[in-house]
């Protein structure tokens, strides 16, 4: 029973027009050749799972449900827990300065689904995106959804290129989708000109800014830059996760938006899954009760800015000089341009063969014009890992360039 | 900073035309009244928490994270952990002789999301989706994103209105949906006759039927009804959930799907929340195996039972004549249909004065053209509140009839 394909049918169910040209994930892809435990894979965009607080989010979700298990495992507000929104809240207020008030706030899924939500609830088909060039790969794949226009602006190591910004706006756009500290997968972060000309330039217009912030806190200096919502407030909607300072596992994210345009957004998060995993959200809650949130961020950021040091250092001395890469302040991944006639997925399917993985461009851009780059992960290796992971690939490198 | 509401934005910031008109959950505004502590209500949807398996899924949960806490808390596969998904396909098998391989499972953030996926995948704005009339708030608020046309055929206690059915089904709709056993809100269970009917007549159309079954292990008899998974194989999306079974907190269900049909499906799960809960997965995977869930069921079941046999007999000495009750053999839903003349949102507002509450007519049909029914939930109340809230009701009842 349904078991075997009935050929006739399969042109017959016509998928909805929105889903003709979705991208699947290369990552994904790519992800199956790179779990054969021989390969030393930085292709992935995974937090390191030696660094998640295992023994302490067993205690909060043990504790919770001890205390109060028939509430946990029962339907709760599509909302969040208020609680665990007051929480949030409070460390925006601490870290940054910012004020956004717990019903300005709806936790979700994880933040991808922010993605998603944002997507349904402004982009009509052809209506235009900004997007980064290169960008998020689930942007790509949650929006697409929508079927938007797209256009692109170019990511340099302090944010977007700004003639192209400029132009880009005057096209009115309905959202700039961004990720203005230590960008996936570029690792570039915004500075704070870049910041203010944006928001001036947005503000009044009928562009929302979707500041999408899953690294912000894995920065490896003091500095700490602006959020939109701080420059624009009223046209940005912030998109925060646990999952890089947590737990991924978990999906819990939240976003912040104006009190103009966050209830519709909570309607579309019940009609898309009733509300996030209540027992997730009590257990994070607990855990941010009872340990130091900022002492354990500290312990990811010197783990991986090791990470980075030794990847940096061991690119220092294998890669081929012609290769460019670029050095980032925070987040998980190295980014790497190599001369323009190198096509990265043929050094991909090369490195493969040396047992070493990583992303090639071809995955980060919506309009798939651009082939000499390459994105490496530096948080889940061991510095044996990437001294020989780096090794490996610059002996490929040195046979393209 | 973002507090203030600037007015001229409000109409600037234009949202898509996908949710220009969604429904609000009239339950959940209902909700809001009924959280009042004086207030017996059988407003809600909600199972009996009494019934949670709190200190089972609280060890499965604590014995899950302790042999394999960096797994668990790590990112993991879009469709699903596989084990849980052979448990699923097992039980199946058993319950009901369907073989449903594992591979044609998604899991899901609870089964409300394979509303949200399906409508995405299927539905191009103004295309035609059959509906319940009535039928359960949630899945018009999922497919009301999408824009459909929407057809209803009625509902009687065996079923759809099979003329109706007839008509719409010549009217080569995209989808049908429906919730076969113990419906929400009706607690009609189809007919084998017209179950076999409707998967007679759809077989070798365009037609991909939505098979909803959260209520179908709450039953009442023996009596196993056959799923349209077996009866129009190539044509069913099946919708399950231990929402009913074992926690609805826990956000965790499945979709099953034919294998030409999936692997959308599972491209639209990433990009909507990458993969569920993790921890929720693997918690139930192990309950499942350290408990008989059967066993469980079946202490669910006994209780409903009582709690709707309370309701039945309350109701018998209580309702004016007047008032016709269906009796459900299984689920969480008594329905009952008021003479025509009267309005069950008045009779709402007249009973909250008495202190009970219920869920009026209009919530839960697309068209808004009935407004003489209502839904009594009896799973979430005692003995005690639903004899006494029966006789809140009945007196108010009294004052319409």
């Amino acid at each position: 029973m349904g078991k075997q394909e009935v050929s006739g049918f399969q042109t017959q169910h016509e998928f909805a027009d929105r889903v003709s040209n979705l991208p699947e994930s290369f990552i994904r892809e790519i992800l199956k050749v790179t779990t054969r435990p021989e390969i030393i894979s930085f292709a992935g965009g995974l937090p390191n799972p030696e660094l998640f607080p295992v023994d302490e989010i067993a205690a909060a979700t043990l504790a919770v449900l001890q205390e109060s298990g028939q509430d946990i495992l029962q339907y709760t507000v599509t909302e969040g827990y208020l609680p665990l929104k007051e929480k949030i809240s409070k460390r925006y207020r601490k870290k940054k300065g910012l004020e956004i008030p717990p019903e300005n706030i709806l936790i979700l899924s994880g933040s991808q689904q922010g993605l998603d939500l944002v997507g349904k609830a402004f982009l009509n088909p052809r209506e235009l995106i900004l997007l980064e060039k290169p960008t998020f790969i689930g942007a790509l794949q949650s929006f697409a959804v929508f079927e938007p226009s797209i256009e692109e602006v170019s990511i340099t190591t302090a944010g977007p290129d700004m003639e192209e910004v400029r132009r880009a706006l005057d096209k009115k756009p309905k959202l700039f989708y961004c990720v203005p500290n230590f960008q996936n997968p570029t690792g570039a972060t915004y500075s704070s000109t870049r910041r203010n000309e944006i928001a001036q330039r947005i503000s009044g217009t009928n562009t929302v800014i979707v500041e999408d912030d899953p690294y912000g806190d894995i920065s490896f200096t003091d500095e700490e830059m602006k959020s939109f919502w701080e420059l624009a407030p009223e046209q940005t909607i912030l998109l925060g996760s646990f999952s890089k300072i947590i737990s991924p596992g978990l999906r819990t994210g939240w976003l912040a938006a104006p009190s103009h345009l966050i209830r519709k957004l909570v309607v579309l998060k019940q009609a898309a899954d009733t509300h996030t995993n209540h027992l997730s959200q009590r257990a994070i809650d607990r855990y941010l009760s009872d340990n130091n949130i900022d002492l354990h961020i500290s312990k990811i950021k010197s783990a991986y800015k090791a990470q980075r040091d030794c990847m940096v250092d061991a690119i220092r001395a294998d890669f081929p000089s012609e290769v460019k890469v670029d050095i980032p302040n925070g987040g998980m991944f190295l980014w790497a341009t190599l001369p323009e006639n190198v096509d990265a997925y043929e050094v991909f399917e090369s490195a493969i063969k040396e047992k070493v993985a990583f992303v090639p461009a071809k995955t980060f851009y919506a309009n798939l014009d651009i082939n000499n780059t390459i994105r490496l992960n530096f948080s889940n290796c061991s510095e044996e890992q990437i001294r020989e992971g780096i090794r490996r690939l610059g002996f490929t490198l040195k046979k393209f360039v």
